[in-house]
């Protein structure tokens, strides 16, 4: 298990230089296998017929040189006990690795009213269940961890809902499954709304005050014994799309789980602020958002995955992918071109450098720096 | 064919005032044959098995007697050739309607990129063939008209598209299929995002553009004529969580079309601003919005239907629309309890009467008006 | 210095339906005098001119008939060492109290680049000595709690900040004070923009981690007692509108803070959702969420004050509060009505009492529950 | 006065491909004497002291040598009968020129409850005379058109509200001035709320719809005469941030006046969908929106001004221009770059060129189009 404690290293402005002029992000990049195949919608049918696993990872190896070298799927409908062999056999022919498995939480009819928050104690049992099992399997693959994605967990009604034990149902089920199955790291992926009017715990800043408290319920030996040698066994998963229907600031939301050790992995799209979920490629909305949240990643020296999770309703699942793989190594070359210490510098005095950062990434946008107008360091 | 000229009278605030203690709405309800058994989600199975049209039937019959007189269905996946007469024969027992039938322009997938507005020939000679059908149904049931939804009309990235010709393509496109089975009136029901990222002719205002814009193409002489003699043939649907998805002030876009006498029908549900499209029953969230609308509604003496449009995921759908229906005569009968006189003279004096109609909406709303501060009109 | 840990109370729902049957709200209210003479607006001068303290003192008593008990205010601007006198002697006279102090953090241009995050040394000195003077006129005056309002303390352009050191000066700041002046608690009040294009610690969850974080930090031997004895010396005061503008649900958001122990303080109005901030009277906007928060508070016992923070730029502030106060009133009496124990076991199964709950507020709310359809608990 | 009917040319894809290869957007830049000296604001004092008209005319000098080469004013405020002599002499010194002259309609107490759509008939007569006397500086001073924001006019609260009289009294009020002074074209500023909760003909789909009422209203024989030989008399205006916070998309809602040849000016800044009104430098927020918009306006030939309608609250204005003016030359030179062809041959078959589009335009925001994977428009 990789220690996160690197995240909560503070260092002086002349400290943030040198780092950021010595730590680059390595961009390894994973994807979810669900959207290698299109998916149903409320409005359309499924474009194209559903792909096998195989026909899908066949996909990943031809991807494979362009640096994909993870996959992410659900347990039990995208993988699970029959047909884990397949992925074990295709990670030791090509040296990918699964890097997640999902409990999938969300889909069944028996989470209508909720999985582990159900006020039903059959389904909330289902989901404990299902989360004990996809523990295993993840244990069995030797995942870095397992995300955790509280979907159908909400209501549309906030009438007379007894939220504080809603949400202590939902951690007290994590916590029993995470205590039942020892030693395994979760993500948790919060989200707004959507299948849910409202999701609980739906944002960054919720997600943080959910790790913390299931990580004070664990009671297994191992587990205790983890947290007291100081390592995350509850962090997050924050998903770019999600982030910004949720109206945050996305660098700014990143910031909060590294403030506290708490950033396992990291789900890479594009999204309008609010919006419905349309998981777009990296960079078709808003690109300086994520511009600005990978330079928050290199400040903080982030080791994680780059995980791609998107929905290609209107292109090849390839296509899609490169132009996501090429955006962000586009972007992540811009951003190790600056001059950090020119960045620094005009964010410690913001009276005397106004404007001037903005001007430097004008400049690093432009195609053609001479024609625009002059800008000397030493009279901003 | 209904007039609708009488939504372009002004009146006096006299005038105004003696309207609205003489007219009542008529809450005449239809509702979508499409939400009595559970949709499709993205992220959620279907609950509950798919019905029959017979089975969905059965369950408007059981609503009549609470005041279900309409039906709307999709052509050609909900109504059709083949069993037409089972809504005939209905209709016939039970003196029930069929209101509208709406071409079912999104949900295939020679649709994907676009039906009317497509750029693919073929794709858009499909979505015309299906409206000129839908059009002969309508005609054939005698409806009072076409409801059509630009659903996946739209785009994602708005890079480079030539927007002014998408829309003409859309435009066009409706008027060669109204003049191909002239005499039926068209009810546009806008739409911002989902399952598009934007979808054309998003907003109430641009509805309006879009209907005048048809009317001036068609040619068909017995449309020419119609339009000469001052009847609309094309209108608007406005539909209230699409409205409030777009951000609109609900009452104010229901003024829009009724300012052009093009408000045709509408249809109900509710809907926080922005967010995925919940088709919420009414009156769940802000039902000051529908309560204001009503009110508009009632200034201008519309004599349409109110169409039920929800998406009941978690109750049965019989619940679902009984709580609607109450909602709405609810408050139809707060509205109608007003002392309009006052209402009309406070808005006429926002500086004497400042604050005054919201102290009076309070009491109309409060269940004891004398646990309240008083208040006399002489005084404000 | 009230103990909040009544708050944390978990109540089975047997025992929250006593509760439920049991507690009523009581609305204490207070109001800011800020907005007691207009304000300035970038868009169109102050009307109307600007009101000397006693002028507004004098409307403070002309409204205590009505429940009016509280004021609140901002130092050194509306209340300071001079004029103190002036407040003392009216809550003398009258028996009103002054409810809280709080530090002006954000109105004079030394601030323009943030206070007690700023990182200019010289504004974030003058910040912390803005916090303690303030702390040290709550002591004197015995108020219950000094709120604080990161308003200035954001940025505009994410790009390169390093948002954990900036929070922390926040927090650190904010802990300094705390400690020059301690035993006295801070109730946080977050945004999420305007007047800056974000603010940090904008929502109630990130409230709630800044208030952690906050008393972690103290070191006054006083503070850290009081905190042993569990008293919450940081806690959180929820600005409905603010709580909008971040997409929140109010009630849930309320809940967040009660989980804790830190709801110290209550800040009414209205607001959609997004938007500028209106500060528009309770009720105007959504009702349906004021109803649904004051009966999370009755769920969890809240017992403090119902702060007024509006902005009535279009009528008398006597006629906006006078409207407020009733309108809360009207909904604590409907929420009162209720029958709880319908409403606790609507929420516990909400497979075999779906969409039941809707169906009771629906009556709830409307004049007349006979012209609606008939509804029995025995069959839903 | 220019003719805009060059916008509304048809083009086949053919002929947009040479014309997208042979026309060039001319970056003509002007600016908004009222952001020249800081301004107020609810929450923070006006930063720097208020600068004479004199100095501020002093920087336009200082920044023509970077492209600045009109000046936009409010009347009488900014610019009034007593100093039009100061402009005279600044513009035949400079060479630069009065682009403008914009009635305030907003500002003054008298305007409390709307100006042109007042029903207070004092206020709106004060309005319309407001109207006449800026048309007639406008005519003085031979500017191009006259921009007419509707500011203060609007609701908070919608219940009750005549919307269609509302509306009638701000088209005829504009109607009877714009008659009282012929031949002056106006330009519509629509925006969706700040400072009223909403404001009326908020949308740039709206701003459409009034600019056709005005002038179907306008009776004068010589703005008759005008309009029949095809000039247009109102046309928009539209503000990037006003249409952001609206959430239209810019690229989108540019196109609806082009199609009816009603694009008559443009004003300039970078705002976050929603929120209040930022008025940041163009490119901060969602850069690829603005350049998405500049295509839309090469695309359509667009020959008038780029409005620069910007806040610098934290920054000398003269940087935050020479930013703006930046970023728009480097959007532009980059639109310019692209190979046109492609660009109108993806869009034309989103089937078979699915995706490339966006790889196309990675490539060109990239700075080393190397380390991307490689891309051949054979094989999509």
């Amino acid at each position: 298990m990789q220690d996160l404690r690197y995240q909560t290293n503070r260092r002086s402005p002349a400290e943030l230089i040198r780092h950021l002029q010595n730590f680059e992000l390595k961009l390894r990049f994973s994807a979810g296998i669900w959207f290698f195949s299109g998916s149903n919608s409320r409005f359309h049918t499924r474009y194209g017929r559903e792909l096998t696993i195989e026909e899908r990872l066949e996909k990943y190896a031809g991807l494979q040189q362009y640096g994909l070298e993870g996959i992410e799927a659900h347990y039990p409908n995208e993988i699970n006990e029959h047909n884990l062999p397949l992925y074990q056999g295709f990670c030791r022919d090509t040296g990918m690795q699964v890097v997640t498995v999902v409990p999938n939480l969300f889909y069944e009819e028996q989470f209508r009213h909720g999985s582990l928050s159900s006020p039903l104690p059959a389904a909330r049992q289902a989901a404990i269940q299902r989360v004990k099992e996809t523990l295993e399997i993840n244990k069995e693959l030797g995942t870095e961890f397992m995300v955790v994605w509280p979907g159908i967990d909400g209501y549309e009604n906030p009438f007379g809902i007894d939220f504080i034990e809603m949400r202590r149902r939902f951690a007290a089920g994590l916590a029993e499954a995470m205590d039942a199955v020892p030693g395994v790291r979760v993500a948790i992926e919060p989200k707004p709304y959507e299948p849910r009017g409202r999701i609980i715990y739906g944002t960054t800043a919720e997600g943080v005050l959910l790790a913390g408290k299931v990580e004070r319920l664990l009671q297994n030996q191992e587990n205790k014994q983890l947290l007291e040698q100081g390592y995350t066994l509850v962090g997050l998963n924050p998903e770019i799309g999600h982030v910004l229907m949720g109206y945050e600031d996305l660098p700014y939301a990143l910031s909060l789980p590294l403030e506290y050790g708490r950033l396992v992995h990291t789900h890479w799209n594009s999204q309008p602020p609010g919006n419905y979920d349309q998981d777009l490629n990296v960079g078709v909305v808003a690109p300086e958002q994520a511009e600005a949240a990978l330079y928050v990643l290199k400040m903080h020296g982030y080791q994680g995955w780059f995980g791609l999770d998107i929905n290609p309703e209107r292109m090849p699942v390839e296509r899609a992918l490169l132009n996501c793989i090429d955006a962000l190594r586009a972007m992540n070359d811009r951003i190790n071109s600056l001059d950090h210490e020119l960045v620094v510098t005009c964010l410690q005095d913001p009276e005397r450098y106004a404007g001037y950062l903005e001007a430097i990434l004008i400049r690093a946008r432009a195609r053609k720096a001479d024609i625009l107008s002059p800008l000397s360091f030493s009279t901003p």
